[in-house]
C-alpha cells in the first residue's frame, strides 16, 4: 500500500519522541524516539557503546544525559533501524527507571537535541503512512490498547491481525472485477454493445452486497461488545431496581478504565460477564420522583433507556396484569427500537405463595419474544441465570455464521454507503441504465471500501482517528 | 560481593515475572520474567523465532498466547542471558500493547506456565543477591524512581552509582587496617607487648570517627532534600499565612507523588525551587480559633511545626516589639530544634510608611542568627527573595566541602551506631584498656559500617527495605 501523498503532508522527515508506557510512576519507563534522526539524536545524549555501529534490534546498557548535560540515569537503549520497526522509520526505545521526573526530564533533553514531542498515535499514523499497517489495524491498535473485557480485546486482535482488511479487499476486488468489465463496455460504447451479461454482473453484485449488508448488520453487537453492551433496568419504584444492579454486581464487577473516543452516558456501574462488559445505565433519578403519574415515570425511564441494547424490565407479583402493567408494556413495546432486547425480570418470588403459578401468568401476559424470568434479588436467587441470559441475548447474534465483526462506526458508515451505491448499481442493471452511470455508482462503492482500508483516505479523516489515540503510541 | 546465604534462603530457584511499567493503560507495557526458566517459560507461549536459540540482548517481535492458549497480542521479546542482566539471572522482557487486559491476562499466562508473580522489589534484591548491586545502590533503585525533584534525583544517582559504597568501603578498610594491627598484639597476648603504636591508632581511628560523623550531620539535609523540605508558616492571625503560602506556591507548585515509604505529615502543598522540593506543613487548623489566648495558638503550631526544617515566623509592622512579640520569639527559639532554621518574615510593608525603618526595628529585635526579610504577600513583593532564602538555607548545609549526602534513615542510623562504637574505641586507647575489648569495640563498628553497604545483612533488613518497592522493580 502506498501513501505517499499523506507522508509527505504529516512530514515525517522530523524526529518524534514520547514515553509510551502509562503515565505516573512504575519501576521502568519506555521513552519511544522514531525518525530520520533518531539513533543520531539518542547518540548525542548517550554514554555506552555507539548506538549508529550497533546491529538493529539489539539491546545495550548506558548512560543517558538529562538536559542540563549531566548524567539523568541508567538505563537500556534498543535500536531498531528502518524499515523493520513498528514505524518503518530507525527507532530507540530507551527503557530507563520509571519516575515521573526522568520521564519529563529526559524528554525534555530529546527536545533540546531535535526531537519534537510526539501527538496522539503519531507512531501508528507513521506506521500508516510507511504501508507498515493499514488503516484498520492502525484504528485496532487504539482498540487493543482501550480493550478492557475478552470481547472487545478479541476484536480488536482480530482486526490487528489484518482480518477486517482481508474481507474488505475480497469485497473490493470483486467490484473492481465487476467494474473492469463494464469498463471494457464504455471503451466500445460507440459500437452500442454488452459485453458483460447483466445476469451475471446482477448475481455478482447481488453478492457482494449481500456480503455489505451481513458485515454492516454486524455493528450493533459489534459496538456493544467493544464499548460495554448498555443496559437499562426500568421498572416501577420499590420493585427492586437498585437491589437487582448490586445483585448482578456481585463479585463480577468488571474492570473499569477511561476509553479514549467512548463517550459513556454518566459514570456507569459495569460487570463482566463470559468476558462481554455490561454497562448499567443510570436511571437512578427515577427513583425518588414525587410524581403522582408514575407512567410518566416510566416513560421517561424508558426515554432515557433508548441507547440501551438490552432493557431489564423488573416487575413484581403484585403488578401483574393490573392496567398499570399493561400500560407500561404497551408504552415499552411502542418505543423500543429494533436493536433493543427486552427481558422481563419477576422480582421478589421469595415473596409469592405460587411462584410458578406467577411466571406463567406473567408469560401469558408478555408477547412471544419476550424472554421472562424469575428472580430474588435480596436472596441472590435466579441472578446467575439472569446473567447467563445477558450474555446469550448478545452472543446470539454471533452465531449466525458470521464471523467478522464490524465494531468501529468508521467501518460502518463506509459499509452502508457502498451498500447504498450497490443498491443503485442493481437497480441500475435491473432497469438497463447506461452503462456509464452504473459504472459511477460501481466506482463509489469501491471508493467507500477503500476508505476503510486506508487505500483512500484524507488527512481530516487521518486527523479524526488518531487523535483519539494515546500520547507515546 | 558474596550473598550465597541470603540467595539460598530467598530461592531464587523460581522464576518470577511483573508488570514493570506503571501501572494503568499506556501505549505499551513491559512484562519482565526473571529466574532459571525465564527463557523456557516464555518460550512456550511465543510464536515466533526460537527464544532459546536467540543471541542475549536481541529482540524479535512475534505473537504470544494467553492463558487460554489462544494469542493474546503481538509484541516485541528481548532476551538477556545470565550474567550480564539487571538481575544476574536469565531474563525476558516482553514489550505488548499496554491495555490492563491484557497485562493482566499475560501475568495469568506466564503463572498457569510456572512463573510466580514477583514481590515488591523482588527483581533488584535478586540483583543483590546475586552481587550486581550492593544494598545502598538497590536501595537507590527505589528512590530514583520515587524522586520528584532534581535535588531527590541527583541524590539517588550518585548513591545508585556507588559513591555512597565507596565511602563507606574506605572507612570499613581503613577500620579493618586497626582492627588487623590489633589482632597480630591479641595472637601474641601471651606475652604482653604492644605491637601498635597507640598514638597512631588513635590517631587513625580519630580521623574515621571524624569522617563517620561529618557523614551523619547531612543526613537532617539529606532528608529533606529526599522527602522535600519540611516548612512552617506560623504567626497570629490575619499577618497574611495563607496570602504568604500562595505567594509561594505561585506557578512553582512542585510534582506530587505518592512516593511509598516516605509518610507525609498531611496533605500538602508543595513547591520546587531550584530543583529542591519544599513541604508545606499545614499549621491551617490555627487560623480560626476562637482561644482568647493567643500565645496558646503560636505554642500549639510550634508544636506542629517541630517536625520543620524551616520556620517562617510572619509577622507585621505594628507587631514588631510588643509584648506579645517578644513572648512568641522567646518561645518559638526555647522550643525549635538545632537543626530547625527560623526566618522572620516582615509582611505588609507596602502599608508602611518607612518600611526600612521597621525591618531595622525587627533586625534589631532579633538574635543575630536569625534572617528578617520583608515582603508584600498581597503584591508578590519579596518573594523571589524569600524563595532565593529558602533555597540558599539549605545548599548551604552542602557548601562545607562535604560532597556526599546521606538521605537513607537506615544508613544514619548505622553510621550513628559506628560512631558509638568508635568513640568506645578512643575511649579505650586514651584509658589503655584490655586490647581484646578494644578490638571487640571495633569489629563492632566494622559490622555497623557493613550493614549499610550489606556486605553483612540479614532477611529481616531486606525484607524491611524491599516491602517499600513497588512490584515490578
Amino acid at each position: 500500500m502506498e501513501n505517499n501523498i499523506t507522508k509527505d503532508i504529516i512530514g515525517a522527515s522530523d524526529t518524534i519522541c514520547a514515553v509510551s508506557t502509562a503515565p505516573g510512576m512504575g519501576g521502568i519507563a519506555v521513552i519511544r524516539i522514531s525518525g530520520p534522526q533518531a539513533i543520531d539524536i539518542v547518540g548525542r545524549l548517550w554514554h555506552g557503546k555507539k548506538l549508529d555501529t550497533i546491529a538493529t534490534h539489539t539491546a545495550h546498557l548506558g548512560r543517558i544525559d538529562g538536559p542540563d548535560s549531566e548524567i539523568l540515569d541508567q538505563g537500556v537503549a534498543t535500536v531498531f533501524r528502518a524499515p523493520n520497526t513498528f514505524t518503518g522509520e530507525d527507532t530507540v526505545e530507551l527503557s530507563v527507571h520509571g519516575s515521573p521526573y526522568i520521564q519529563q526530564q529526559l524528554l525534555a533533553a530529546l527536545v533540546n537535541t531535535g526531537c519534537r514531542i510526539a501527538g496522539p498515535g503519531e507512531f501508528t499514523r507513521r506506521a500508516f503512512a510507511n504501508g507498515r499497517l493499514d488503516l484498520t489495524e492502525a484504528e485496532a491498535v487504539a482498540d487493543i490498547i482501550a480493550a478492557s473485557s475478552r470481547a472487545a480485546h478479541n476484536l480488536a486482535v482480530s482486526q490487528l491481525r489484518g482480518d477486517l482488511s482481508r474481507s474488505i479487499d475480497a469485497l473490493r476486488d470483486s467490484l473492481v472485477h465487476i467494474a473492469s468489465m463494464l469498463e471494457l463496455e464504455l471503451d466500445f460504447s460507440e459500437e452500442d454493445v454488452s459485453f458483460a451479461d447483466r445476469d451475471l454482473l446482477t448475481r455478482l453484485a447481488t453478492d457482494i452486497c449481500d456480503k455489505v449488508d451481513s458485515m454492516a448488520s454486524t455493528f450493533a453487537t459489534g459496538d456493544a461488545l467493544r464499548r460495554g453492551v448498555p443496559v437499562a433496568i426500568i421498572g416501577r419504584p420499590n420493585v427492586g431496581k437498585s437491589c437487582l444492579l448490586n445483585a448482578l454486581l456481585g463479585t463480577d464487577r468488571a474492570i473499569v478504565s477511561d476509553i479514549p473516543g467512548t463517550t459513556r452516558d454518566t459514570v456507569e456501574d459495569t460487570i463482566d460477564i463470559n468476558g462481554i462488559t455490561f454497562r448499567f445505565i443510570d436511571t437512578a433519578g427515577l427513583r425518588h420522583t414525587d410524581d403522582p403519574v408514575e407512567t410518566i415515570g416510566i416513560q421517561r425511564a424508558i426515554d432515557k433507556a433508548r441507547t440501551a441494547r438490552i432493557i431489564l424490565w423488573l416487575v413484581t407479583p403484585d403488578n401483574i396484569g393490573t392496567d398499570d402493567f399493561e400500560e407500561n408494556l404497551r408504552e415499552i413495546t411502542a418505543t423500543i427500537s429494533d436493536d433493543t432486547r427486552l427481558i422481563a425480570v419477576l422480582n421478589k418470588i421469595d415473596l409469592d405463595s405460587a411462584p410458578d403459578v406467577t411466571l406463567a401468568h406473567l408469560v401469558s401476559a408478555l408477547p412471544q419474544n419476550v424472554t421472562a424470568l424469575p428472580v430474588s434479588a435480596r436472596l441472590n436467587k435466579g441472578i446467575d441465570t439472569l446473567r447467563v441470559t445477558l450474555s446469550a441475548t448478545i452472543t446470539a447474534g454471533l452465531d449466525s455464521g458470521e464471523n467478522l465483526i464490524v465494531a468501529n462506526v468508521r467501518h460502518y458508515h463506509a459499509l452502508r454507503d457502498a451498500s447504498v451505491a450497490l443498491r443503485r448499481v442493481l437497480s441500475g442493471l435491473a432497469t438497463a441504465q447506461y452503462t456509464d452511470l452504473i459504472a459511477q455508482d460501481l466506482r463509489e462503492a469501491i471508493h467507500h471500501l477503500s476508505t476503510i482500508t486506508g487505500s483512500i483516505t484524507t488527512d481530516n479523516i487521518l486527523d479524526s482517528i488518531f487523535e483519539h489515540f494515546c500520547i507515546g503510541k
